[in-house]
């Protein structure tokens, strides 16, 4: 029997100039730059093993089959590793997430990354970081980001090929945290891949678009000069962004939960008092609270003295996605 | 002594199509077209009454004496009326509403209309809706729709005196009902004065100034045959628009409370379950649910049984402003 396996271990990220709407769904190519920070405490691992004796893919999450959408989504994901790689074999897949998935957090994003990095390995394909992000991308757009590491700029391009990310600064360049305060654990109602097809229809899409490119240069040179007031100020304001266009969608999407304003308003507030915090959300009802590591653990603890807040993930600046030793499953 | 005095009743309104931005920030024209109805049960009620032995314009709201910035507001709007009538004379002002202040509920729409109709007739005026409403608009652009009675539509007009607003359908076109879930008696952060001003900032205006023609002929056309369904999904759609450009201003504004989303998210689980019921809202916390008079009951009964709803105001859709009785004070 052919033994064809490999586990690889990708973070999630966290957008601060986001990724929202495709010029192509297909090959998800993005109408615009965007810049993330990979999150320490949101990993997704994966093992992916092609073998002789399997007749269709199979698919394990968190200890829990899957068939369906999630399954077909993972399988077109791995045909892409097979046409490349000149396999025809099928794959058992198994996929554990450090964190609830559908909540804000993008578990789409590590999970497509670990997914591409151990398909590619386990398939005897040796990509290049650049090739890896790009087809990462295929599966779910921000899993482009969780191949580099650190600070990671994904370049929306003009094809498959030329649309991938790297990384603009390493983890340590800065050392910024992202506290995510977690208001629901549900799936939320709308899927990200639903959301991207909605803002077109939004009236103020085409504002957005025009304005991000000078975003991206406000928040990357905040980024490049450690600059926490600009970069908060900046983020924050590109997060509402999001979220308009969102709200104002065909079919609109109010992602918000009622803790998720009362959170955004207690950040406001803390800032008020002067607590260098400031905010950033994801599609989803999570608010990730963005400071350098001297403030954490007062944001921390205020988050912790917040009734609606169910859980907190406090992220450090992560590295790339890389194999682990296989486990034996 | 000379005794010229007036007592005018003006209802607040609720948009459908909003008023946010302004062309002309001193005259207060509009952007664009805005259509509203008058609400019920929102009242103020002013008197007005010049007199000789005064130095210096005095008002009282709700029996409390006010200086400094409100004051100020309202001593420009009288002086407009002074001029028009030649003449010299300071005035007291004494206002009422029937609904708190500054919580979303538009009461500085009845509030300078009330004023502006009582001080005109007191000042010996004689002025069409058009002029009165044109002339309300100068002290508060939303009061422009509370002259006139039922369903109210404002040209943005191009100068002063073709900015009014005038009724498009009387009050009994067709029996909507505005029932107004307060979940904050508190004064908003930004008064809309300031939103406005805002909005101009937001990267998103433009698309929002390019559509909203698009939606006033929806509403006005779901009006027209009232189509609960069609005039619903335009009016929510609407209000997520309006507050899209709000929390994207400069400076951004999130009037919304975790009440506000609750209701929201509340009004969309009815209207899965076939309760006909859609929300709007103005530049506050507080959320409208408009629905058909045959739904009220409803409605209001499902609003009752949410503990983070603090009160109620439910509105039939009223008619023009009015003279009354002036009272001796």
């Amino acid at each position: 029997m052919t033994r064809l396996q490999a586990t690889a271990i990708a973070h999630s990220n966290i957008a601060f100039v986001k990724y929202w709407g495709n010029r192509d769904p297909l090959l998800r190519l993005p109408y615009n730059d965007s810049l993330s920070m990979n999150l320490s405490a949101a990993t997704t691992t994966t093992t992916v093993a092609f073998a002789e004796d399997l007749s269709t893919d199979r698919l394990t999450i968190d200890g829990e089959k899957h068939i369906g959408p999630a399954l077909d989504r993972v399988s077109r994901q791995l045909d892409l590793v097979r046409l490349r790689a000149g396999l025809r074999l099928r794959a058992t897949v198994q996929s554990r997430n450090s964190f609830p998935m559908g909540t804000g957090i993008a578990s789409s994003a590590s999970g497509f990354a670990a997914l591409t990095m151990a398909a590619a390995q386990a398939a005897g394909l040796s990509l290049s970081e650049a090739e890896l992000s790009a087809l990462a991308r295929r599966g779910s757009g921000s899993a482009a980001r969780s191949i580099p590491g650190g600070y990671v700029l994904w370049h929306a391009g003009t094809a498959d090929s030329d649309s991938f990310a790297e990384s603009v600064f390493p983890a340590d360049h800065w050392d910024l945290r992202d506290i995510v305060a977690i208001v629901s654990r549900r799936h939320k109602g709308l899927g990200s891949t639903d959301g991207h097809g909605a803002a077109e229809g939004s009236p103020l899409f085409r504002g957005r678009l025009a304005s991000v490119a000078e975003t991206l240069a406000t928040v990357r040179g905040a980024l490049a000069s450690r600059d926490m007031a600009r970069f908060g100020a900046a983020i924050e304001a590109e997060a509402l962004n999001l979220h308009a266009i969102a709200m104002t969608g065909r079919p609109p999407a109010l992602y918000w939960s009622p803790a998720t304003v009362a959170v955004m308003h207690q950040v406001q507030a803390w800032r008020a008092e002067g607590l260098a915090v400031w905010f950033t959300l994801d599609a989803g009802p999570n608010v990730h609270l963005i400071c350098e590591g001297q403030d954490a653990a007062a944001v921390e603890g205020g988050l912790r003295n917040l009734e609606f807040v169910e859980g907190i993930l406090a992220n450090r600046v992560a590295g790339a996605a890389h194999l682990a030793p296989t486990l034996v499953v």
